[in-house]
């Protein structure tokens, strides 16, 4: 196994000025692992961000073909990470190895797809006006337009998803695939996978011929802010908290100049168990939600926080289904010691509540953490107390009982945005609840039908996205294809002479896209 | 002429709740028209988002083909407004008859390529990949993507277009065409305009069936805080000072929800005029720019206000042949006058700054805005003085000569965005400065080449926007059909049986438009 060495990467070269270090540790054990990861000091920090600066101009111009070429190469060496890697991943998260294997061929695949847009070309939006010299009163100019990457990104990576929303994960992937190089601030919960990520990284960049500076990444507490505040860092891809989202934000709203940030944070993910569905198959749905409500210790942000059924005997039989098939759920570790004792207080406010009754889980062991089923009051979803909209990021769901589908609207509408919403029901279920459709899509940015939130396909049409606070801008999506658009913006030329022009845009079409020319969609040469 | 009452538009209906009253102007003589507009209440802003938000459901769910035939009965009744109409701009904002011609007719065409647009159906960006359940290790459900209006928007109108940029402008246009129902807020420089359109608007809308609500207006000073801030708005499209953009930004940024805020700003369009071309056609050049920088008395947010040369007999040539060619300008009436006094104190600022030059231009009148030219030292560009990078509103222009290529790029380096820049050469100067043009494409929007800012063309292709202060988002363009897409967020459906799905996603494709399935652009059903 390679050494970790702690050092920041700073324009392909390793920096340690700094004398703060920090450790990471064993998820299960809670000890401290062995190796000293160095704070960057603010230098470090300016000089990650200038790296990442001096790449931009080159990096953004190759041909999208040669970034295709990185992102492969970033793929294999991703594949190339042997089972000390993953030996290390489990220890530094207590995920299971098994689940490590399957989130590193989602990271690479991910790279690929990335990849394979490269190729499609159709990230480029190219788009030509043909001139019109003779149009009355004023003739019209050649336009053309395309996209280019923003700039320099910082990436904040998840503590949940420690490959395929990390250091390696979808918003660096975007991010390079778009022409931006990336500043990446490694995740705390897992430096030593994140460094072994980051050598990956550049040994790919270095095969390539990628300049210098295009994957930077430091570590340290409190090193954030400074990066966000950077003049270099032009967008920010960020998934974790409503409160660690919500903070870059506004840091990156008050900037001088501000720019975007992508946050990913917080969302509850409905599920509507319908009056047909649950008569029919009811046992079956209990089931299932619970294995979906305890997958990976409920450590996804589309976990299901919350059901919402009609009152019914199919409901109570269902609730009392659901109940069970929690309380037999074995306690698992969670990522880390602050993810436990944030579960640990999320459960106990959701105790505390007048209007909120337990309905099974083992009380909470030191350790581990243990499935909970709540009910909670609908009133409380139709006033919109705060308790229902948070996330409890864990193992645990609240059931909310309503009296009809009028009531079922109300409290819908009481929701904040949402990743997903979930719609369990038998044909003649959603043609009688059809209603629920348009307003669900309001809320959410995918919604389900007959299966459970957990689990995000990595495809062209995904959206892992939705209305804050799911995310800081519903306009985008950090898993699938077009998570690429958040870092791309249009530029176009007036009159511009063929040799001049990027590739996208030159009368021969050498790329070989689809372009927008006059209004139609074509491939021709011009 | 059909009265003008004054009241604001709130859910297809007329509202003169409160007692404030405004006037406009005459903007030649200064007096107060004889019309009363009565300021919203915080009553009836609210109740204009919330109409508004009412109108959201039904209006982003029409059919695209519904709302391109509101679009294009949009167009029609603008063409309608009668020469009465004409006058009574021309009254309000001292721009000629054949400019306020014109200008409806490019406001209608703006209509008219947005229902171009909702009919082609790209910007539905519909994409599906089909479900593989026989995939291994997991089987792969069925998703399917596409975009719809983000919900209500408000938008505040430029004074400068008093039609294109203004109640039914492009920021209107752009949000209609993505299903979001406006707030209106009209602009004070032109409210008499503004409720002829208003009303041109809600004929096309009754005529259409459109819902109530679609469209809404309201008058006043200090309504736009409320506006922006009332939850059931999702985005702002602005277009004016980076004071007031700004003050905007912040606001929305600052919500409990935030949202985005498109706000066109401040630039000063840097004309970049080269050697060969200047040594070949520098008088020719002096005349042009010259027409350019005094067209609409200077009133455009691409009006040049900045010219870079390399020091030359042929620049300096070209120096006194533009003094003098802005010297001969006649002066012209402003749009109003807060636009004139803020002409005024631009000018002045420059007058008074020890390493800046009057060259040419006419004492100030106290009635009418006189071309100036002025030339900087280049220290102020490289050293990022303030005074240059601020647009003044009006014709005025200044000069900035470079010792050589090395200087110039220093002094591209410390622009701020831009919505353009220009480059005049031959093509020699174009190959011996081909470095230029990276620089220029992270700085603006639109890069010109032997043309002039001024003047910017409606289509695909165009970009009307550029890194901040230029816009808050250089995601963005405020003129062109891509401008659609900022108010457009996406959603999908996982498993969704067919009859649910939107027509853009169902298997027979029955709106017929290109989608990507599968990693492929295909028309055909599935």
């Amino acid at each position: 196994m390679p050494d970790i060495l702690g050092h920041n990467y700073i324009g392909g070269a390793r920096s340690a000025a700094g004398t703060v270090t920090l450790q990471s540790h064993d998820a299960t054990t809670g000890e401290a692992l062995p190796y000293r990861f160095h704070q960057a000091t603010p230098a470090e920090v300016d000089a990650a961000a200038q790296a990442a600066a001096q790449a931009y101009p080159a990096f953004r111009s190759l041909s999208p073909l040669r970034r295709a070429a990185f992102l492969d190469a970033i793929a294999t060496q991703l594949e190339a990470l042997d089972t000390d890697f993953i030996e290390q991943v489990t220890r530094e998260t207590a995920l299971p190895n098994a689940r490590i294997l399957g989130e590193r061929g989602r990271t690479s695949g991910q790279m690929r797809l990335f990849a394979q847009v490269l190729r499609r070309g159709d990230f480029l939006g190219a788009r030509i006006d043909r001139a019109q010299p003779d149009r009355q009163p004023l003739p019209r100019a050649d336009i053309r337009q395309y996209r280019l990457g923003v700039g320099p990104v910082a990436v904040f990576g998840a503590s949940n998803f420690p490959l395929a929303f990390s250091t390696a994960g979808g918003d660096t992937a975007a991010a390079l695939a778009a022409g931006c190089p990336v500043v990446f601030k490694a995740h705390s919960g897992h430096m030593a996978t994140a460094e072994r990520v980051a050598d990956a990284i550049i040994r790919a960049a270095e095969q390539t011929g990628m300049p210098k500076g295009v994957f930077n990444m430091i570590y340290g507490a409190g090193v954030g802010e400074a990066l966000v505040k950077h003049p270099a860092i032009q967008a920010v891809g960020f998934t974790g908290s409503l409160k660690g989202g919500r903070a870059l934000c506004d840091m990156a709203a008050a900037r001088p100049q501000p720019i975007p940030v992508f946050a990913e944070m917080s969302s509850i993910n409905p599920v509507l168990v319908l009056p047909e569905a649950l008569a029919l198959r009811g046992e079956q749905i209990a089931r299932e939600l619970a294995a979906s409500v305890v997958l990976g210790c409920g450590q996804f942000c589309t976990n299901p926080g919350l059901v919402i059924g009609v009152r019914s005997t199919a409901f109570s039989a269902f609730t009392e289904q659901l109940a069970a098939q929690l309380a037999e759920q074995p306690a698992q570790t969670m990522l880390n010691l602050g993810t436990l004792a944030s579960y640990r207080k999320g459960v106990s406010a959701l105790l505390a509540h007048p209007r909120i009754r337990h309905l099974s889980g083992q009380p909470l062991q030191e350790h581990k953490a243990q499935p909970q089923l709540f009910k909670a009051d609908v009133s409380l979803l139709i006033d919109g107390d705060p308790l229902l909209q948070e996330e409890v990021f864990g193992p645990a769901t609240v059931l909310v009982e309503v009296a009809d589908v009028g009531e079922l609207q109300q409290a819908l509408n009481g929701l904040h945005g949402q990743l997903t919403a979930t719609l369990i029901g038998e044909p003649a279920d959603l043609q009688t609840h059809a209603e629920l459709l348009p307003l669900l899509e309001q809320k959410v940015g995918r919604v389900l039908f007959n299966g459970y939130p957990t689990g995000v396909e990595v495809c062209d049409a995904m959206v892992h996205g939705g209305p804050y606070p799911a995310t800081s801008d519903a306009r985008g999506t950090s898993v699938g294809s077009l998570a690429i658009e958040r870092f791309l913006r249009p530029v176009c030329y007036q009159n511009c002479p063929d040799a001049l022009l990027p590739e996208a845009l030159q009368n021969a079409n050498p790329l070989g896209i689809a372009r927008l020319v006059d209004g139609l969609s074509s491939r021709d040469a011009l």
